[in-house]
């Protein structure tokens, strides 16, 4: 496999410790942990140029690059990041980071709880997006930066982003807010909640501590995932991918896979519930349906956002679903009507909420365009 | 319970035997059936003013009034139908049927299969539209109708009804398909999918057989119900009645309902779960996938649609993401583009596909004039 010229090439992931207790939201305490990171580019001497990448529902710190042994195994947003790529790794110092709670090397339900020796499990307390931003503010002290030139992300990286601009108003200069949402609809939380449900509700869950019993609930997390993809993607995009395409020319009249999009369903959904841990997804979905920076001021986002000191790009994708163009456009009011200064980019996609993670023209050109704008 | 005036009052749900073997699309063959029906209204000597009412998913031919015995227990669709009301028993005699395969009287899954004496289960045949309706043109031989005055329904009864004026062509007067769609898209046959998934994945579905085990498949079935609702209703209606109403005054960080639609959607799939059969739902679904009428006429809906005699209602929801307007304006344009008599309305609701079942001024005065028009 040829490396292109504009990839970061082989990285190797990190990890940082902090014994320092981090008080949750919730009122828990997480007394130690650790969070998986990568770095690609170099930091300047005043450690100005570094830009934080937050991954959404199903990401990890692995944002660029391959790993030497594992060249097919491509960071989740390469196509973004790189020497000469839109987020330029000759200019920026990027971080990415795994979440409190994941399951890609940083603590989360399936790490050894030091209480006990065995993993964490349903004793893995719930994390908040606010929670998520006050870890990843560690990290930022542990790699020596006092403020990021950027915080970006979509989904909900992209809420990330916007909760650092709140968080940590003197830490961030842009933000990059990209197909999100100031916060989930009763829709948004319904899904997370059928999805929830069919994990809580697989026998093999035991109650999320599965990992005792040598067994993992790939049912629920299956189903799960064949949901979410169905709101990742677009109806337009679905019909001209898929339409009512058969697997045969005749239909069996059977439960087989019958429909193209039957068998795409089910590869992404057994595919994703070979690795991922059950815990996780459901503590990501709870975060997607806490995140409402705007609950504190009595539903007012225009007052939440007012402490914010950065400069933002909010973009949005003209066929997503789950956080519509007109979600980003009640943050670029709160912004605008603040006074703050803001770019709004409504792009032509046909890809659904997974337009972010594509490498769209337009879309890569705003981003390019954006993010080469930003002093360091 | 008092019963008002222009309701059917008390009914009784009556069972019909049919002998002659039922060849189905597929090539199986069913040898024997039961169809479980209600009548309300007098047929006239004629047998002229009869009209067919065909249900969706869920539904059964328990379409208006109560049971002496179960006041409570009211027909799905009797806003509608009775003395006085838009589709008035004063004037016609209507016809609410169970269909094939269901789980409501009529022979189905959990029925005995004659050949083993144990429930039919996982061997009983895939049942299509196409299939219904030769069932029901059977029974229509059993009650002495020679052509309906109407054939209606809404959503998957509004498929069986186009079906009607399809297959039988000199046996349907008039056609009214409400919230309905010449055939699902590929994120109509994604939502099934999921859905069936979960069934069929469900440890005590147990292939189908469940009934000999004792158990039924619970988990899935509620999951399925719950999938279902979210694509009933509207975004708009989901946000006005729940929003992100939480339970309790402060949220409790935990996997307990914490958001009203959590509790609406988990009460929805319990009692739907509690009653319905599996495999009853897994042939609906099957059924709505494979409706396609265009099909044999290589997609061509207009010349699919040329052989109807009836005349036309066609009605759509302004909400409806399920069946948008769109998908019922595609088997209006092929009526005009043949010529056919066909009304249209596109009816400003909030509730979503759902709307088809509720009691709108505005739709039941469509419904009204256009029904009123019928001779009998």
């Amino acid at each position: 496999m040829s490396i292109p010229p504009d990839s970061v090439g082989a990285v190797v992931a990190q990890r940082a410790h902090f014994d320092q207790p981090l008080p949750l939201k919730s009122g828990a305490v997480i007394p130690a942990y650790d969070l998986a990171f990568e770095t690609y580019g170099t930091k300047n001497a005043a450690g100005s140029n570094a830009i934080l990448v937050c991954h959404a529902l199903s990401g990890s710190h692995h944002v660029a690059g391959h790993y030497a042994d594992q060249p097919g195994n491509v960071g989740w947003w390469d196509n973004l990041v790189g020497p000469g790529r839109p987020l330029d790794t000759n200019r920026f110092f990027v971080v990415g980071v795994n979440n409190l709670g994941g399951c890609h090397g940083s603590t989360g339900p399936s790490s050894p709880n030091p209480a006990t020796g065995k993993p964490w499990g349903a004793d893995f307390p719930m994390v908040t997006v606010e929670d998520w931003v006050e870890a990843q503010a560690r990290l930022a002290d542990h790699l020596g930066i006092e403020a990021w030139a950027a915080v970006l992300g979509g989904s909900l990286g992209g809420m990330q982003a916007l909760q650092w601009a709140i968080s940590f108003p003197e830490r961030v200069r842009h933000c990059l807010v990209i197909a999100a949402a100031p916060r989930l609809t009763a829709e948004n939380i319904a899904f997370n909640e059928v999805a929830r449900q069919a994990i809580l509700t697989d026998p093999d869950f035991h109650g999320g501590n599965f990992y005792e019993f040598g067994v993992r609930p790939v049912r629920g997390l299956r189903l799960a995932r064949m949901l979410g993809h169905i709101t990742y993607l677009s109806d337009d995009q679905m019909a001209e991918k898929f339409g009512r395409k058969m697997r045969n020319d005749s239909p069996s009249y059977g439960f087989e896979v019958e429909f193209e999009i039957e068998s795409y369903l089910r590869y992404q959904g057994d595919k994703f519930a070979g690795f991922f841990d059950a815990n996780t997804y459901l503590l990501m979905t709870k975060a997607l349906d806490y995140f409402d920076p705007a609950l504190a001021t009595g539903g007012n986002l225009q007052a939440a956002l007012a402490r914010a000191r950065a400069k933002f790009l909010v973009a949005s994708f003209s066929t997503d679903w789950r956080f519509s163009p007109s979600r980003s456009r009640e943050i670029v009011n709160a912004l605008v009507h603040n006074g703050q200064d803001v770019a709004y980019a409504n792009l032509s996609s046909n890809f659904g909420h997974d337009s972010f993670l594509m490498e769209d023209r337009q879309y890569h050109a705003v981003m390019r365009a954006y993010l080469e704008g930003i002093g360091t």
